[in-house]
């Protein structure tokens, strides 16, 4: 088989760690696989990085950032090469350029359009594991250094594993897997054997943390078997694949919550059309990613309240913009409100199970915590609570699915 | 004017200090020059990545190496770009590849082939002050990245202020520039307005840290005229550039010391043709830098001495591999001595100046340090003598020439 091996931060955070992966990698190797290997920078190293930037300048050219933010993949694809030498294998490390990540220029959260990967192909035809900078690429004709946003490492093992027609793309991180849900807040949390891409794109965007969405997205596209396991234990991990038939039978795969977002609502808009378009065109075009919206219309259906949900981070610049459109478009005020929590279920069970709505309102309300928005899809349902009641919300809707208890 | 200026380590070690840099940069730029930057890493980085490397291997691959090292002065050119760009002046960071910096393919200790520069002329002509990050370039083709060995930022400065035909190189350092000898030593050395480029190859080959050795050669060899100055203040440096008549006229400029050698003796060796040659193939083969030799025949005329000095950390090796030579040209034995010091005196005055050499002899004569070798050059006379005797030496010898008070 041919295996990619992402190692993130932590798996990497100090010499010992990076000996440790380089005896995994060898391992691996040595049961008569081909091995690529792709790691982050070492924990903190890109925090660092960022903070030094900040010191100079409030707003540093991303251009450079790009370009110093590199270097962290730089240090740790070499040294896991060299550790893995030591062990008595052929290793060679490859930076972004090396390995071919083509991208478009949009510096710090660039995309990957291609990767060429030849003289990866070759080294690994000569016996040599291969060592890859993740979170890193160039522009097309190779004038610049670009990276892919946070996370990033995660997409460059993925987008390695399908140009190198990989039998399998191994992420190891520090939990054992993708979990029902957050074992800190639910001890019986039970991790996952098997995981749709669908359920794990919708738990990696609801804020479950363990791969970054962008790369869900992509192994679902190319079909990319993904593993997610722990590099401080050979426990068997989560495989994020193809739906099948035995996953249907589970309704609620994990649930998720979300405490990092806003909610903000226009009060009574005249109920007219291209209201909506005019107020979500100005956020977007502000750059601002809007999550969940709701539109109710009066019960004399002459104006409507609409209200919709942004990352927290986003709020004072969001409310506003938002104030002044209100105004514009004649709607009587607008609120705003930060203590709130996205509680979410999903499994790809509910398209063929009815009922999972109502049984997730009941549960909420059975518990007395009030709903002040729902969102579904067709995997999904989430729901805006008061922040308090995140951990309360998790566990019992945890307990009421029998996620503790169940198979997958 | 196109100046060419390059802090080293210290003068980037934090942000202050770059911030300061940036100001400085920006400063000449507003002079009305064109001005390309050339960095090194912050001060303590580069040896932290060679620890980290050591940590994990006792024989790093090289190729790894390089291309971990070459990530501290990434850091560097970016954050330094970014501060002038903060500054309100245009800035453009540049690696080695894209300074298009070609090396050969010796890792660790690349020499410069050529470089294309082509990118960065545009950049200066648009406006654009470039910040290069030093020490490193690429090979031929671009497929790896290589590094130029200790002080490589120096000839990464001076190879690009040739390759842009720049009017002067001003490596900024933390000294006011090049003195008549170590200040630590003796308080009263002074500051040389000017010196030559043979000179300052013989001040920087013998252990007057200043500009590395190689980035001379390439000045001598390109006729780059530099300025060694300190990033901390703004007083003038010292002028390293062709000879001219006003130089012929001082008969020392300086003197060195070295504590860092080890001398060899081979005794009795039968004085036949080839010797000498067999002895230092030998250990010429082995990577080692022979620095003075001394043959002396015995007095019967069937035996000689040879004694030869190394640099101290290739002492074991060279003993080792001596020993063996020794016996195999049947010599009485092998000696070795590592308490020594090197002490040269130098000044393109002695072409034409005699009597320099037997001066020197007479004043360490008359402060009883005995001398155990003794080498010349055109403009150079060099004395092993007993380590302990290093700094009366110096002091004796910056006296005996008149260093404190002449004038250049």
């Amino acid at each position: 088989m041919l295996i990619v091996q992402k190692y993130g931060g932590t798996s990497v955070a100090n010499v010992d760690r990076i000996k440790a992966v380089a005896k995994r990698v060898v391992k691996t190797a040595k049961e008569g696989h081909k091995v690529a290997v792709v790691v982050s920078a070492m924990a903190g190293e890109t925090d660092k990085l960022i903070n030094l930037a900040h010191q100079v300048s409030s707003a540093p050219r991303e251009r450079e950032m790009d370009l110093m933010l590199s270097s962290g993949e730089r240090v740790t694809c070499a040294l896991t090469a060299i550790a893995i030498e030591e062990l008595g294998h052929k290793a060679m490390a490859f930076t972004g350029r090396q390995m071919g990540i083509i991208t478009d220029d949009v510096h710090t959260k660039a995309k990957i359009e291609k990767i060429a990967g030849e003289r990866a192909k070759k080294a690994l035809d000569e016996g040599y594991i291969i060592v890859v900078a993740g979170f890193q690429g160039i522009t097309e004709g190779g004038s610049d250094v670009t990276t892919l946003g946070r996370g990033g490492s995660d997409l460059s093992a993925v987008a390695i594993a399908s140009a190198l027609n990989a039998d399998l793309c191994e992420i190891y991180t520090d939990v054992d897997g993708v979990y029902t849900t957050d074992p800190n807040i639910v001890p019986e949390a039970r991790k996952l054997n098997k995981i749709s891409y669908e359920e794990m794109l919708e738990l990696a965007s609801l804020g479950a943390k363990v791969l970054q969405t962008r790369s869900v997205e992509f192994a679902m596209k190319y079909e990319v078997p993904v593993v997610v396991r722990s590099s401080f234990n050979d426990n068997q991990g989560t495989l994020v694949t193809k739906e099948d038939k035995d996953m249907e039978k589970v309704v609620v795969s994990g649930v998720a919550y979300d405490k990092n977002q806003a909610k903000i609502t226009v009060m009574g808009v005249p109920d007219k059309p291209g209201i909506a378009a005019r107020l979500f065109k100005g956020i977007a075009d502000a750059g601002i990613v809007v999550d969940m919206i709701v539109q109710n219309v009066s019960s004399d259906g002459k104006a409507a309240d609409i209200s919709f949900t942004v990352p927290r981070t986003d709020t004072k610049k969001t409310l506003k913009l938002t104030e002044g459109i209100a105004k514009e478009l004649g709607a009587k005020g607008v609120d705003m409100k930060e203590d709130i929590a996205k509680i979410s279920i999903v499994g790809v069970g509910m398209r063929t199970h009815s009922g999972v709505a109502s049984q997730m309102f009941e549960t909420l309300a059975k518990h007395s915590v009030n709903i002040i928005m729902i969102s579904t899809s067709e995997i999904k349902v989430s729901c805006i609570i008061d922040a308090k009641y995140t951990e309360l919300a998790v566990r019992v809707l945890h307990d009421a699915f029998g996620l503790a208890q169940g198979k997958v």
